[in-house]
């Protein structure tokens, strides 16, 4: 094929409906976004044609029954629904429903794709409903801000990333008088049913509000559907988060791009800091995807009971055999929550947030006789500028910024440190230069794969025929994720089957545990079983920039697949 | 399309040939990667058929012509070479050559696929012929350490990014002992021709060695490619060097991103600073690839004799505008060369590396005083976290480390400062938070676009025809670069053609200069005319990611279409 003159990003303007805040402005597209926009979306065959909604046996808890049973009197112990095909339609197709959405917490490719599916499910299946899109997450339903869906408005974000839609928030609603405000939109939009995307803490609250809804007596039912990039909240019933596998693909092109620049230049070490505060699946996916010389997963530095040190130590043993094999290159994948996994780094925050609070900090050190003595130890271990960023940069409360502080460079300088002295005892002759990358922000809000935009659009319309049929509490579910689309399984789980309950300020709180990365799972065996052999040798896979077409556009992530058995 | 159950990233290995080096080890390859290798390239209509080299008027310099006559008498003057289709081969191809390929400086998309076109050429019009790369750069071959290429070692790199192949190197051949090495090289392996792919640098040195191998009488010729993903080696008979078009794409899919997610979260300015030290093309690209909110152009910067803090302010009113509108969040683009741009920066370093040369640095400032009044006002502008770079990172010859300085968070705590002292004026009263970015190794290595491919494989096509002409002393020139492949001109430049002189040492030293954005071309014309819009309103783009299949694979960067005058 001959490249012809077409310019890069060849634009086109959509003109979004001029709703208040949103249609001040129209969007522009580029070629490939615009190409995304008519991507058709295979359904699961199960909602393609006729089905009806069919309850499973009833539910329990992740942990704690009685407590979970004691906090949702009305929802706990729900049977699971699953949606099986039928001679006829089971559900009323003249009956006319009113639905709210609202995205809630952070973005992920695929958030405007369930939006969709739910629209594209009541246009099909119970013509003439309405559906409002909350402005700003969940403050959008407390203070009734909202826009009316249409045909014209959802059109221009099918298959694109972002939240732009409807943007989203992280306020929760929590507060009895927060609950009323809740109740009262629902009243005064006279709502059927609310859609709530988000993570653990956001589907804790929609079955808190589905409790509540239905203990006032309100009609109004609520479903959840699972989003979140770091993909740390998933159970048997719900294999993925949505956004997981594109954030994960877009992460690991740049891995996949540096690996090939360190080989070919021969003469830096990448450290790379990934998103993914709470667990290290995003860490765990790249790996596996690109096979770097070193990753840290979080999950096994807290099981080893791994020191700061132990942890340096891993990476220098590594780098200096590369040395000696010639090798003064590499790329080290490194989770954003890495520091929170170290017991000894808590407690030293910790008592750095009881010292700083009440002694003055001399310039003499006098207030570093407070600190315990491996907290001191831990504390001069730390470069220089970690140490200033642990004094200086707290928050409104006084503590100290765990997040702010760039673990990569922390570690590169680490690392220098315990190599020169190895070099002094002469027990390493390499170079060591190190160069720092955080891949975040850039991850959240790319065009969705073909699986995050399928997977999606399923929820979607899933929860948009669990609320038909009446459901609350539950969770759009669809599974069977390794099949073809047509194959894929789709359900609703009971919120209350997730969760368990945590003890907050002498109160049992409900709620859903995240999933972390299981050692004894299946993609860390992987991941370990392979690693001495990517540590030494260089075995970089570069996965490229995601495709829509072609062979490689319909590919699924490694951590699921695995997951499902199906990749040995 | 129904998603199957293919794991993202399947892998296949390509044994590569076992050379002592770079056959240590088998590469692995991602699907993606595999299916570039199988991409078939087109080749120019003249290339494919039979073509004459035909000769153009003679060349002059780009300044100073006298003195470049002086330092290459050999082959100052030379005509440009035309390839033009012919009855009958032009070239015999009975010949059997030996050539030598050297990949010179930073990595850049496409140099594998130039050493394929020189390849395909041997293979196709001179059989029998043989290929050497030199390892490492210019240094390989100084050093004589080469590999000779065949059609097993060169099969898995077609397409790929990266230079692993063969790797790269920053050597120079300067001195004449340097000079003699090349030349024992070049009769040790009685090369017939020798093609350097580099940026303006090693250009120059590429003609050096063309005008030294001559003057001694040897065979030798030399035969320059246009490489620089900077975009800052070009002229009228060579439009674009490689690297630039996929670079850029893949830190445009990146702004997009982050674009999309800025909107959608409502909260952040991301701060993005990119590669391209000397020459602002790479923002410029991007800001007309994505629309940014601001993108700082160095080369304007530079023309308004603008200071830091003209730059600051320019931010800040925008960022106020902006708050007025409701819009807290945005993205900007910042060159990393920019404060290489500030002739007050510059001072103020030259004059830091005079006084910290000779003077202690005391606590109570007074080292300070020895500044000029300006470079002291300028320094007190500047955060304490930079103030400390200039005076404590410093180079071994003591000089400042420019290159070290993030100038990205520079801005940000800059900007900060001067919206605190508008909202205490009552001026600004909206949110600042920034994020900052540095997109740069990312886009070294990545898979080269289609344009990249084919445009990298006619310029080693071109390079291989050009030898076995006999020509010297040339760059490889492919144009009419906004027609389709097939239609694309083919000839050599004279690299005299492109030089100037600069006096280093009291010496004319021949220079490739550096081609800058023009403030009165295309490019910066179109950007400068719609910037304003792009500022206030929200117009931004979100390319995504490369394809290379379908409507947008051979899309063309906008930078070259507009030079081209294609593009309005």
């Amino acid at each position: 094929m001959a490249a012809a003159a077409v310019a890069n990003g060849g634009v086109s303007t959509v003109k979004l409906s001029s709703t208040p805040e949103i249609g001040r402005y129209s969007t522009v597209y580029s070629e490939l976004q615009r190409s995304r926009i008519d991507h058709s979306l295979p359904l699961p065959r199960v909602l393609a044609g006729n089905f009806s909604v069919v309850d499973g046996p009833k539910s329990t808890a992740a942990g704690n029954p009685d407590e979970i049973a004691k906090l949702f009197p009305c929802v706990f112990g729900q049977p699971s629904s699953i949606m099986v095909p039928s001679e006829s339609e089971g559900l009323s197709s003249t009956q006319k429903l009113k639905i709210g959405v609202v995205l809630s917490g952070g973005q992920a490719p695929g958030g405007h794709n369930v939006i969709c599916g739910i629209f594209d499910y009541l246009q099909a299946r119970a013509k003439g409903s309405t559906i409002y899109g909350f402005r700003g997450g969940p403050a959008g339903i407390m203070k009734c801000k909202y826009v009316e869906l249409t045909s014209d408005f959802v059109h221009p974000y099918r298959n694109q990333g972002g939240f732009d839609m409807i943007c989203s928030g992280r306020d929760k609603i929590e507060t009895p008088e927060q609950f009323k405000q809740a109740e009262e939109t629902a009243v005064k939009l006279d709502l059927d049913g609310l859609v709530v995307i988000g993570g653990d803490d956001s589907n804790t609250n929609a079955c808190l509000l589905a409790e509540n809804f239905r203990s006032k007596n309100l009609k109004t039912r609520v479903i959840g559907c699972p989003k979140t990039i770091d993909g740390d909240l998933k159970c048997k019933e719900v294999p993925t988060s949505f956004g997981f596998d594109t954030a994960c693909k877009i992460y690991a092109e740049m891995i996949g791009n540096v690996m090939i620049d360190a080989r070919s230049t021969g003469k830096y070490y990448h450290f790379v800091r990934l998103m993914g505060r709470a667990a290290s699946h995003i860490t765990l996916e790249c790996a596996l995807q690109t096979h770097p010389n070193i990753s840290l997963i979080g999950e096994e530095v807290f099981a080893k009971k791994q020191t700061l040190k132990n942890v340096t130590d891993y990476m220098v043993d590594i780098i200096s055999k590369r040395a000696e094999r010639g090798f003064n290159y590499g790329v080290i994948l490194i989770p954003e929550g890495l520091i929170d996994f170290i017991p000894e780094v808590q407690k030293l925050i910790a008592e750095l947030n009881e010292i700083l609070a009440h002694e003055v900090v001399d310039e003499a050190g006098v207030w570093k006789t407070k600190l315990t003595p491996q907290s001191l130890e831990l504390f001069d271990l730390l470069p220089q500028a970690i140490q200033e960023q642990l004094m200086l940069e707290r928050d409104p409360h006084g503590n100290v910024q765990v997040a702010k502080i760039e673990t990569e460079k922390m570690l590169i300088q680490m690392v220098e440190t315990e190599l020169e002295k190895r070099r002094e005892q002469g027990s390493y002759k390499g170079q060591f230069r190190g160069q720092s990358h955080f891949f975040g922000y850039e991850g959240r809000c790319g065009l969705p794969t073909n699986f995050d935009s399928s997977y999606c659009y399923a929820l979607g319309y899933a929860a948009g025929a669990l609320l038909h049929a009446g459901k609350t509490g539950l969770i759009s579910s669809v599974g069977n994720l390794a099949a073809p689309v047509e194959e894929w399984t789709v359900g609703g789980t009971a919120l209350t089957s997730l969760m368990d309950v945590e003890r907050r300020h002498g109160k049992f709180k409900p709620v859903i545990k995240k999933a972390m990365v299981e050692l004894e799972g299946a993609p860390f065996k992987k991941f370990a079983s392979m690693r001495d052999e990517w540590a030494l040798n260089n075995r970089y896979i570069s996965p490229g920039p995601i495709q829509f077409v072609g062979p490689t556009s319909n590919a699924v992530n490694h951590t699921l697949l695995l997951e499902l058995g199906v990749q040995a």
